[in-house]
C-alpha cells in the first residue's frame, strides 16, 4: 500500500468522457490498495474561458476577484469527478480550497502554498476515501480566495505530496512522458525513462512545457519522486528522481530544447565600474521584464564593456525605452535583433564527458549556423542562434548526440 | 440613505454586456447614497448546464457534490460583477458563501438559510463599500457546500434584507413586474403596482414565476417591503406589501393564474373512516410526488367517498403505481385525467366581495367551459377545467373581473 498524489491535467479532464477515464484511473489505482489524493485542474479551455470574459469587462480586472472568478474551474471538476467516482461505487469526497484550507501567501494570481490542514483528510484516507483536491488555488490568512499562476496545479500536486508525506507524485497529462526534444517537430525524439530533478528543470524550464518548473524545484527540494504520464495511454512515463539515483549516465547529453519568441538585446561600451549590472537589470525587474541570458564579455580596453541579455520578444520595445531613460547608465549605442531562439542541450553527464562543448560549436559551424551568444552552466550549454536555424540546430545535435 | 439588497437573476446577468448593465444600475443606487448589497444569480443557462453535464455521469448525482458543482455558477457572476464595479471606480467586494458565511440547515440541494455573519458586512458598507454575494448556497454547519433549491437566488436575497434589516429588498429580474396574468398569453394583462404578500403567494404558486413563492413567505414573515422590477427597463415595478398597507381595494380581483401540465386522479368508493387521506398520501410524498389541490366530497351512503387531487401530469404514471400497490386504502376504482390545467383568481378583496363565485362560475358557464373541481380558499378561488379551455377561460376572467 502507498499514498499516492495523482494529477489530472487540463486535456486530462476536458469532457465528461475524459473525467469517467480518470475516474476508472483512480478506480484501478483504489483497488491496488493505495491511498489516492487526486489533483485536478480546470476542464481544458475553461480558464481561458474565464480570463476571455474578465477581459472583456477590464484588461486591468481587480486582481482578488480575478482568483474568485479562476478558482471556479477546478471547483466544477473537482465535482464532476466526485460524481463520476461515486457512480463506480467508491467513497470519495471534495474539499475545495477553504475546506481543508490550503493556506498560500504572496499575491493575487502569484500565491504560493504555504500550509494545509491534514487531519480531516488522512482521516478521510484511513477509511478508504478518495480524496480530490482542486489544484492552483489556495486562501490568503484573511480568508480571500487566492491562486498559484498558470499551470499551479503541478505545484498543488507536488505541495500535497509533500504535506501529506506520499510516497509517490503522479502527474497525469496528455503526453506520455519527458522526451529528449519536442516530438511535435523532432520526429525522432525520443521518450526519456528516468531524469533527474536538474536536467527536467533545465529542459522545462527551456520550453518542454510538461511540468512547471517551480513544482519541479519544490519536488527537487523535499526530494518528492515524480513520474509524468499519459492519461490516455498505459504506457510508462518519465521517472524523476535525485540525480544521485539510477540516473543512466552513459549518454552525457539528455535532451535538446529550444524556446521560440527570444530577443537578444546588446548594451556596447558600458563604462565597467561595480555595479553597473544592478544599474542596468533592476529597472526591467522592476518593470516586468524576464531578463534570461545575461552575457557581459571582458572588456578589451579596461574600462568599457559589452553587454548582452535575452528576453521575450514581446518586451523588446519597452526594454530599450527602460534603457534609454535610465540615467544610471553611459553607453555608447544599443543594438538588438528580435529574431532569434535559444537551443540548448541538458544532461546531468556533461559535466564528467569531455568535448560536449566542442562538439557541439563544431556540429552548428558543420551546418552553417552562427552562434550569436552562448551560456553555460554545470548541466546546461545554451546557444542563441537566428531563429530561422532553430529546427535545423536541434535535429542536428540530436543526432550528434545519440539521442535519435 | 436606505440599505438596500438588490437581487439580479440569470437573465440580468446572462452576459458581459448585461452584467456591465447591473453594474451601471448599481452605480446609480450607490451614488444616490444607498448602502447597497447586491445578490446575484448565475449567469442564465449555466445551471441547467452544470445539471446537463451531471446528468451525463449519473441520474443519481451524488447530491454534496452536485451542490459543490452547482454553487460555482454564482461564484463566477460575483467576481465579474465585482470587476465590472471596480472598473466604474467603485469600491467593492465579493462574499462567498464560506466567507460570510451563509450558515444552512437541511439536505444537500435544499437547504435553507438560517443565519449569517454580519460584523464585517456592516463594516464594509459603512465604509461606502459594495458588497456582491452569490445568491442559492450556503454551507453545513458540518462545512460542507449547499444550494437552496431552484430559484434560491430570492431566499438569499430576503434572508440577507431580513438579517441586515435592510429598508428594502428590490428583485431586478427580466419582466417589469407582476401581471394580472401572464402578459405573453393575454395581451390584456396589465402590471400590478401593489399587491399584498398573500395575493402574490397565491399567484406566484399557480405559475405566474416572478418570484419563488417560498421567499415571498420569508418576506411577509417579517415584513419585508419587497419590489420586483426589470433590469432592462426604468419603468416602475410590482410593490409587495403587508395586506393592510396602501392595497387598493377598489377591486375584488388581483390577477387571474393559471397552471399547465397537471392532471386529476380519482378514487372512487373510497372506505371513509379516520386516516383514510393519510393512508393515501403519505406514500405519494414520500416518493416525493407534489400534491396539489385535493378535494374530497361528502360520502352519499356515509361509508364510502371520492376523493380527488391533482398532480403534475409527469407523476401520473408512478402515482397510480403507487396508489394500485397500497395495501393500506380500499376503493372501487381509480381514474385519471391527465389533460387538465387549473385556473384561478386571486384578491385580497375577494373575501369582501359578494358574488365573486357566483361570476366566476357563471361566465365559464357562459363560455361552455365545463368545471372539473373547485377549491377555494381567503384570497383564491380555483377550479380544474380542460386543458383546452384554459386561455379562453383566463381571457374571459380577465376581462369580467375588469383587468383588461
Amino acid at each position: 500500500m502507498a499514498k499516492k498524489v495523482l494529477k489530472f491535467g487540463g486535456t486530462s479532464v476536458g469532457t465528461i468522457d475524459r473525467i469517467l477515464h480518470v475516474a476508472n484511473i483512480i478506480k484501478k489505482e483504489h483497488e491496488a490498495n493505495n491511498e489516492i489524493i487526486a489533483v485536478v485542474s480546470a476542464m481544458s479551455g475553461k480558464t481561458n474561458d474565464l480570463i476571455q470574459q474578465s477581459k472583456k469587462i477590464s484588461d486591468n480586472f481587480n486582481k482578488r476577484e480575478l482568483d474568485v472568478l479562476l478558482s471556479s474551474g477546478e471547483q466544477v471538476t473537482c465535482a464532476l469527478l466526485a460524481g463520476a467516482l461515486t457512480e463506480l461505487g467508491l467513497k470519495c469526497k471534495s474539499w475545495l480550497n477553504w475546506q481543508i484550507p490550503i493556506l498560500t501567501e504572496g499575491e493575487n494570481l502569484n500565491a504560493r502554498i504555504i500550509n494545509m490542514s491534514i487531519l480531516k483528510i488522512n482521516e478521510f484516507l484511513s477509511q478508504k476515501g478518495i480524496v480530490i483536491i482542486p489544484g492552483f488555488q489556495g486562501i490568503s490568512r484573511d480568508g480571500d480566495v487566492t491562486t498559484i499562476g498558470r499551470g499551479g496545479s503541478d505545484a498543488t500536486a507536488v505541495a500535497i505530496a509533500k504535506i501529506f508525506n506520499s510516497d509517490t507524485c503522479e502527474i497525469y497529462t496528455d503526453v506520455d512522458g519527458v522526451y529528449s526534444t519536442d516530438p511535435n517537430k523532432i520526429p525522432v525524439a525520443k521518450k526519456i525513462e528516468k531524469i533527474s530533478y536538474d536536467e527536467m528543470l533545465e529542459l522545462s524550464s527551456l520550453g518542454a512545457k510538461v511540468m512547471q518548473p517551480s513544482a519541479v524545484q519544490t519536488a527537487m527540494m523535499y526530494n518528492i519522486p515524480l513520474e509524468v504520464k499519459s492519461t490516455f495511454t498505459n504506457r510508462k512515463g518519465t521517472k524523476i528522481f535525485n540525480q544521485d539515483n539510477n540516473i543512466d549516465y552513459t549518454k552525457s547529453v539528455t535532451g535538446v530544447a529550444y524556446s521560440k519568441d527570444d530577443a537578444k538585446i546588446t548594451i556596447l561600451s558600458v563604462a565597467d565600474k561595480p555595479g553597473v549590472a544592478a544599474n542596468i537589470f533592476e529597472p526591467l525587474s522592476k518593470n516586468q521584464i524576464n531578463v534570461d541570458m545575461v552575457i557581459q564579455n571582458i572588456s578589451s580596453d579596461l574600462r568599457t564593456t559589452d553587454i548582452t541579455f535575452t528576453i521575450k520578444r514581446d518586451d523588446v520595445a519597452k526594454t530599450i525605452n527602460i534603457l534609454e531613460n535610465n540615467r544610471n547608465i553611459k553607453y555608447d549605442d544599443i543594438n538588438y535583433n528580435d529574431k532569434v531562439s535559444k537551443v540548448s542541450i541538458v544532461g546531468a553527464g556533461m559535466v564528467s564527458t569531455p568535448g560536449v562543448t566542442y562538439k557541439m560549436f563544431r556540429s552548428l559551424a558543420d551546418e552553417n549556423i552562427n552562434i550569436l551568444a552562448i551560456s553555460t552552466s554545470e548541466i546546461k550549454l545554451s546557444v542563441i542562434i537566428n531563429e530561422d536555424d532553430t529546427l535545423k540546430a536541434v535535429k542536428k545535435l540530436h543526432t550528434i548526440f545519440e539521442l535519435d
